[in-house]
């Protein structure tokens, strides 16, 4: 009988030499322990000829900020098995489960680490110029076929069951939705922009349009969504994107998805004065980057078209208009769900790189101003956007009116 | 070990004695099988002194028009539990269960009979003067309490889980959603109304919002909803109502329950021509089935904002415009639900004896095509409907084109 215990690096070892198909039975290995601590551990294995894998364990515990509370192992099987639909769909974007065990709360995988985790590609101005064709397919394939729209929708109704994920769902209830837009103790910001802080907690129109994108996200059972695709989820190079760590994954809005890519690349995008050496970069990046969030909605959107015009299965999905307003609602979700994300960066409990690690603080509160500003008038359209024109527009003024250089 | 059998009539009074509490042990008890076989076997148990219960056996199939399909025995878990929720919420409204056997799919319960299927007493002309309130009461309380609003949002997704309901949602997808707007083989419509059945198969506009209320359907996890509301699932007195047969019940979209209710009211409405004996009737009965409508959805509304002011859980929900705008989105739903409700008893696969049991042909067809007129048009107003007096008007509007003597 196995039983929970946290693995040893001889306890990973002797694993990995289990695993069918990887390495000799002699082969000497060598073992990193390379997370960061918080949520998983995460094994590096390689053999002497370089072959390699990761092996990644749930803890069963989140340490945030020093703070310390109780999770779920049952993340781990739904990671496995989310990254097993995701790989099936998407064979080239995902990585490969070899092996995983419920009990040990571990996924044995495929090493990416000739990848670069994509938020730190950013802000060392890499540029991913295949990332928007790749997440555009990533994203309208999973979707797709994992919705009513492109599976049986019986059995579509199993997987709502299968993924039904309350202990990670409630991380985001609680720090998207809800303590950003209060005087909460978990949140975290800075004291040059308390003034930010509290006309969120003051700002009723932002709190309606928050909590009915909320409500969808505790509703809408639209698809098997990842649940937390920031750039800190995507493995890229230049030329390859892989998409991990599903572990918040479970049936809601699709939108979701798209939010969490387009919020990430316009963090990124508010952080570029602390990044480009000089005026030529920045307004580069910037273009670039704007660009990036244009694409990756068109890409999303052409194919998913394509996906319904061909492969839908739902007979009455072939209405005239009913295609059209579909694609409207997710934009207006994503525009919405983007919004929320930029937003609990700058004043909730967890912040993102591009931003924190500005050194010059002037230029970091600059880069919270305009990030704030985005946010929060994504928020406000989200529910009458016809276009991700609109998004790019409110990307630009609030970066204009932040003082960013143009 | 059980296994599953249906039960004779010898095996179901050895089952009630077994039930603590009920008969005596020497009881003479007498049992008649009461169902109408085609879904369910239904054993009335009586003792000499009158005392009696319930046992309902689902069985392994579906009989509708002569089909048989195979249907799983798990819809017996769903309803007994589903029972138990509504009970605890509603427990003057929601008949008692004193036991229940997955294995035998069995589900023994308070006896109703001193109550009338409230279709038949609608037919007779019994009136329900409290049924507005009692009706509109259990659907603010169960559908409030098992909703995110009112109970906690972790366990809420548990409950989900609990109520994946695969099979009896597949007939509701397939005869409510699906089959009435094509020239479909599950549908049974007589042929002086075939020209309302190929008009259907052909109004795009009505087959968008078919199309939108179903994805609702398939994917707005909002509350436990009892899934088939419908006068028959009712038993009522002027003084008692009783909310029974919850085995379609699942977490979907709350309009959908309110919605069912008003379209039964409706379809009987529909039907007054061939019931009313006199002019004078015919405009109480109409008048009377009306307020009914608008009362139904009016306790709702009241019982459910002041659940909402009073018991709220969730902390966004205090939001400023939240619960106005929250309502409006039940309104709506239920105005397009019932519209959906109507259509498909007057050309779908199951019908309903309010319309299909007048006598006189040509007062048949007419309350088919009134009850078509509502219908269509409820679902064509749903998106953008602001109260229930539309519905009303809907309906008065409807019932005098199709020549109903006002």
């Amino acid at each position: 009988m196995t039983q929970y215990h946290p693995l040893t690096i001889q306890d990973a070892i002797s694993l990995a030499k289990k695993i069918p198909g990887h390495f000799r039975k002699d082969a000497e290995l060598s073992c990193r322990e390379i997370g960061d601590g918080n949520l998983n551990l995460v094994f590096h294995i390689t053999d002497e000829n370089g072959k390699s894998i990761i092996i990644k364990q749930a803890l069963p515990y989140a340490k945030v900020v020093g703070e310390s509370w109780p999770l779920s192992l049952d993340r781990a099987r739904i990671e496995s098995e989310a990254l097993n639909i995701q790989h099936s769909i998407c064979p080239d974007l995902v990585p490969q489960v070899f092996y995983s065990n419920r009990e040990l709360a571990i996924t044995v995988m495929e090493d990416l680490s000739d990848h670069t985790i994509m938020r730190k590609g950013l802000i060392e101005g890499t540029a991913y110029p295949l990332f928007a064709k790749h997440i555009g397919r990533f994203l309208a394939r999973t979707l797709f076929y994992t919705s009513d729209l492109g599976m049986n929708q019986q059995e579509k109704k199993e997987r709502v069951k299968q993924f039904i994920n309350p202990d990670l769902c409630k991380i985001t209830e609680d720090l998207i939705f809800e303590d950003p837009y209060r005087d909460s103790p978990n949140n975290s910001f800075s004291e040059d922009i308390r003034d930010e802080a509290e006309a969120l907690w003051n700002d009723t129109e932002l709190h309606l349009e928050v909590a009915l994108l909320r409500e969808k996200f505790l509703t809408h059972a639209e698809a098997l969504i990842h649940g937390d695709l920031h750039t800190g989820s995507i493995f890229a190079t230049p030329e390859s994107t892989k998409v991990i760590d599903p572990e918040f994954a479970y049936y809601g809005p699709m939108g979701f998805d798209i939010g969490a890519v387009i919020a990430n690349l316009l963090l990124n995008y508010s952080a570029q004065p602390g990044w480009s050496s000089d005026e030529q970069t920045l307004h580069e990046r910037r273009e670039r980057l704007l660009r990036m969030v244009s694409d990756v909605w068109t890409e999303f959107e052409t194919n998913f078209r394509a996906l319904w015009n061909e492969e839908v299965l739902d007979i009455t999905a072939k209405t005239p208009g009913y295609q059209d307003l579909y694609v409207q609602k997710i934009l207006r979700d994503a525009i919405g769900f983007a919004g929320c994300k930029m937003v609990r960066r700058i004043v909730g409990l967890s912040h993102v790189a591009d931003i924190d690690t500005i050194e010059e603080l002037a230029i970091q509160e600059q880069a919270k101003r305009t990030a704030l500003a985005i946010g929060k008038s994504l928020i406000k359209i989200n529910r009458n956007a016809v276009s991700i024109g609109e998004v790019i527009q409110k990307a630009e003024q609030a970066a204009q009116q932040k003082g960013v250089r143009v």
